[in-house]
């Protein structure tokens, strides 16, 4: 078994091997054997007694030093992840609201609103009055409503969380006590609560944890609708994917992590300076190429082809063909400042949270984000100069992707078909079986895992039995890399029924071909979109989330954010696929919670399956159920019944 | 060795092993060997590629899976210890806040302003205008002012932050980009930048932990400063400590953790219901004892006695006379809830984020304090019928205590020698060098130190070299235990010149006996005190921290709480000496920064030394240089020079 599904990555990967470059399946390789109690979470390193660590199976210490037990450790390393994790997505969206606020005071002239509409609507949401106020005013009330969700000091759910899901999910959380006031209070009160000798009930601290996961989720919200505020909210848009985007005769700067308050301005400078580039002898001006989120949101936006997701993001510079990688938060190895030491490739940091050592740290705020996003640009073109032609290599393989399926792009496209009542057409065919439900794929690579494998076999098998997939962040670069997002796709994979939806909903579309089987909704903050969704789809039949046809699954898992966004998935009603059970081995207790008891609590739950066929039924399964519980889809006849 | 420099509890360990009862010290045994790479911080389970192991000798791997490398491993690890070490603080600082915020409101009945001098004094100091203003209004802006701490979105440093230190510190702190806005934000931020492919710059990194401790510090002035409002601030007070406090023929119970608001009202409530106690059986009525540093809180304001610190805690229950233990938050060994199972004892938790599996939980908040603390002291009186007499063991031992010296207490007795300027018998005395200069002792006990032997071994040799010592939480615990908070005490170990000193103080003060050479100032909260004091001092003095003659230590450290005091005692210009290396042994660069460099940068560092005598001498020649250096110490006389 190879390390990518993709095969054209390989020869990059021996190419590496040639040059004595260590990749992260080497590394991955050299670590082994793992640490078993770290695996299984019953590894206890919060204080100074320890490390403590749990027997599982012999008849070693069945509780730390402390006295804490598995149950505690397994639930208290797990919310830390938890935590992080939120902590992450919600400064991302903390930072857009705080450019946003500069907007709105005049304080940047780097940045605008540029999508007006939105920021009404969103005003809307949030419930402020519009009545006679200009942009900027309500710019920044909604900076400061979404700002609130940060320092609440009141009991009452942020305003990100209450006006964005079902009424009925609104008062779940807040009848469990999870309904999230303040972002930032959460994650503090996760890191006292696991502290030494504090809360030693893993049910207790699980719950924590739930509300925690809810601040991913609200930070969600916040980055991806103000995102579109500023740079403009998706729509449909043809792109190409895969490393073969780099272009030989071009200065090729890749953008890479999470935020596009950089790779935006990146976009624009770019522009601009084609000529030095052409200049300086590349044909083929500037070409910027995407990796990870960072990618996915200039993929959507702007169209830039999107190189790769996380795990061969290594790659991109073994191409020998990048001068300069551009990076900014989350996600991004380490591991790059030495390789890009290898080649001309200069790897520059840009965010005062997310140094490297041995790059070039240039940073970029809302004051002087253009200026030195020139100076970047500059370096690169001056790095083009020092290519050594000898080293590089560019696989061929890319593939075509149409992405930019923001919430409002499809319901625009399907008021093209039913004005009135846009969402009626969807329903519709989820109602007569056409669409059998919908997966939401989302998070991670994983080394563990050959790279997007699950990814593609899980979409092949759904698409087959005519489930729809939507798809953020890695997985996203999964699908547009390995040819899932485009019109042939929907030829090769979609089960008739669901070919035939795609079909018409493309000629209605004023598209010739149909629309792809797996919609890119962005980044993997952008998973906000898929919720736009399924709550517009929940209200519109009158029910909760949790009894919509629709799944969640992160078949290739890695980070915490990872951790995070499957916990508030599940907590606001959605079952959750995973393809390797995180560090919780160790807990039964823990186990049983987020695989069971929090079905019966919130609906939304837990489904560890590594094998991505048996995944694959098992979610075709729980839809068929779902499909049942809502009386759309005939129990078994009596002689199916075995 | 035995576990703990006081033999009278080694009746109870004895006890414990005679009923086969697992104490902290059997756990420690079993838990051996542990793990290595978890001691020098160097495995990272920060994502779902690892765990991931430095091999810090071999030709194992130097690099995780993502390529972080040890550095980058040890500053994330250590910097999440100081998060949760300021997530706790802070927490209960702004528990004291939001109660205050309710008495300003009159939205509740339970907790009132004791101390209407300290409110006009905490709002001179953080320049809130008292003119006109009523004294809810007064209360209702200093809780504000606090909670702005926890939630400001400027970045304009904390209004306890930027009114509580010295304007060279400020400005230091300030240059640095160290000065802190906001706590919560920076729990956040460290959750945030240590997550995976985010900050891999270890300096970055520890500096971001230099911020976030400092949060620690604030969470403490708030603590401290808050309580003295609502409870009274303290002063000299007599009292005992040591199990043998534990009363046979009382109801006993012990209030555990940290947090004031619940043990106070727990205080006021037992004096109510004596009668009940004298009738149900116990001819002394009801006896609270405090363990860790709610006993502290309780203790200095009220004269409860200290039953033990952090690493006994488990032997109150053992001496089979305890009824009830009731705990808030923080070190609280989640053991207790077995061994309470063995005896009549019950174990009541009562904070929403701190339960424990096995004890009864019955929730404490401003509303319901009073009628459920009668509850749970009916409860222990029901319990004191069930007491076993054949199990009762308690050591008869107990040292008298003079606790209760805040720095208003201090200066208010130093205004009777010069009401003009009260600090100048002080600064006479460290200038002629009758006091030579000041520890402050702080920090825990670690079951890996032979209880209180540190403390105590330290404290005897620096008290001989005329060093005075002030002392909080665990460390005021172990003097107050081991008699060296008594006067007899100044005459056992005080050397000549520090005697004189203690005894002229103790007859100002019109007490006929010396002060303690070791000044209790509080619970662990209350190492603000220490700040204060030495703020005072130095700016009487026109000099920074960093150049008074002052250290502190925590020379049995244990929590992660400990790790963020210890990163911002440092960081406001202390050396800290510290009994054992935390989980930094894998980072060369770590171990540089914080023993070095940030005494270049900040005037503080510290000083690992695990041998108590050779600390105790490193602190004496490090008081020697300051006084060097100051001015007022000789240097070695050409003949000394070697």
């Amino acid at each position: 078994m190879g390390n990518c599904y993709d095969t054209s990555n390989n020869c990059l990967i021996n190419k590496a091997h040639d040059e004595n470059i260590d990749l992260v399946w080497d590394r991955y390789e050299k670590m082994k054997p793992q640490c078993g109690f770290g695996e299984m979470g019953i590894c206890c390193r919060i204080c100074l007694k320890g490390p403590c660590r749990i027997d599982p199976y012999g008849d070693g210490p069945k509780e730390g030093i402390c006295g804490a037990d598995a149950d505690t450790i397994v639930a208290r390393n797990l919310v830390r992840m938890i935590a992080s994790g939120t902590a992450s997505h919600s400064l991302h969206g903390k930072e857009i609201a705080k450019t946003l606020l500069h907007v709105a005071k005049g304080e940047t002239d780097n940045y605008k609103v540029k999508d007006i509409r939105k920021l009404k609507n969103i005003a809307e949401k949030l419930n402020i009055d519009t009545e006679g106020k200009t942009i900027n005013q309500i710019t920044e009330e909604v900076a400061m409503a979404s700002l609130m969700d940060y320092s609440r000091l009141e009991n009452t759910p942020c305003n990100w969380l209450s006006n964005t899901l079902t009424k009925s999910r609104l008062k779940k959380l807040t009848d469990l006590g999870v309904a999230l006031n303040n972002i930032e209070s959460s994650v503090t009160d996760i890191m006292s609560r696991t502290h030494m000798g504090t809360d030693a009930d893993a049910i207790n601290i699980l719950l924590a944890g739930l509300k925690c996961a809810l601040g991913d989720y609200v930070g969600m919200q916040i980055s991806t609708n103000l995102s579109d505020t500023l740079f403009g909210t998706p729509e449909p848009i043809i792109s190409e994917s895969n490393l073969g985007v780099i272009n030989e005769n071009a200065v090729n700067i890749a953008v890479h992590g999470h935020n596009p308050l950089l790779s935006e301005i990146i976009v624009d400078v770019a522009d601009e300076m084609e000529e030095e580039a052409i200049k300086a002898g590349a044909k083929d001006g500037i070409n910027i190429v995407g990796v990870c989120c960072t990618g996915n949101e200039v993929l959507l936006r702007r169209g830039i082809p999107l190189a790769t997701n996380f795990l061969s993001q290594e790659l991109a510079i073994l191409t020998g063909a990048l001068e300069a990688m551009v990076v900014d938060v989350q996600c991004i190895m380490p591991s790059l400042a030495k390789i890009a030491s290898c080649y001309h490739t200069e790897l520059f940091t840009t965010m005062p949270d997310a140094k490297i050592s041995g790059a070039t740290h240039i940073e970029l705020n809302e004051k002087n984000s253009v200026e030195n996003a020139r100076v970047i640009i500059k370096k690169a073109i001056e790095k083009y100069k020092m290519r050594d032609k000898n080293k590089v290599l560019i696989p061929k393989r890319k593939s075509k992707v149409i992405a930019g399926f923001s919430t409002e792009s499809i319901i625009k496209l399907l008021s093209k078909i039913d004005k009135e009542r846009p969402l009626k057409p969807i329903i519709d065919n989820i109602v007569n079986g056409n669409i059998k439900g919908v997966v939401l794929f989302a998070g991670c690579n994983n080394v563990k895992i050959m790279q997007d494998n699950n990814f593609v076999t899980m979409a092949k098998k759904l698409l087959d039995n005519n489930i729809l997939i939507l798809a953020t962040g890695c997985a996203a670069g999964a699908y547009a890399k390995n040819e899932l997002m485009n019109s042939e796709a929907t030829f090769k994979y979609a089960g008739e029924k669901l070919k035939e939806v795609l079909t018409l909903l493309g000629k209605e579309a004023g598209l010739d071909v149909p629309l792809p089987p797996v919609l890119h909704m962005g980044s993997c903050v952008d998973n906000s979109r898929g919720v736009d969704l399924a709550v517009a789809l929940a209200n519109e039949l009158g029910v909760d989330l949790d009894q919509l046809p629709l799944v969640a699954s992160a078949p290739e898992l890695m980070s915490e954010k990872a951790i995070s966004i499957g916990t508030w998935v599940a907590t606001i009603g959605l079952p959750v696929h995973i393809g390797m059970l995180p560090p919780v081995g160790g807990s039964q207790l823990t186990i049983d919670v987020l695989t069971s008891k929090l079905k019966e609590l919130l609906g939304g739950y837990f489904i560890v399956e590594e094998n991505p066929i048996k995944a694959a039924n098992k979610l075709i399964g729980i839809i068929k159920e779902k499909r049942v519980d809502l009386g759309i889809e005939p129990t078994a006849k009596p002689s199916e019944v075995v």
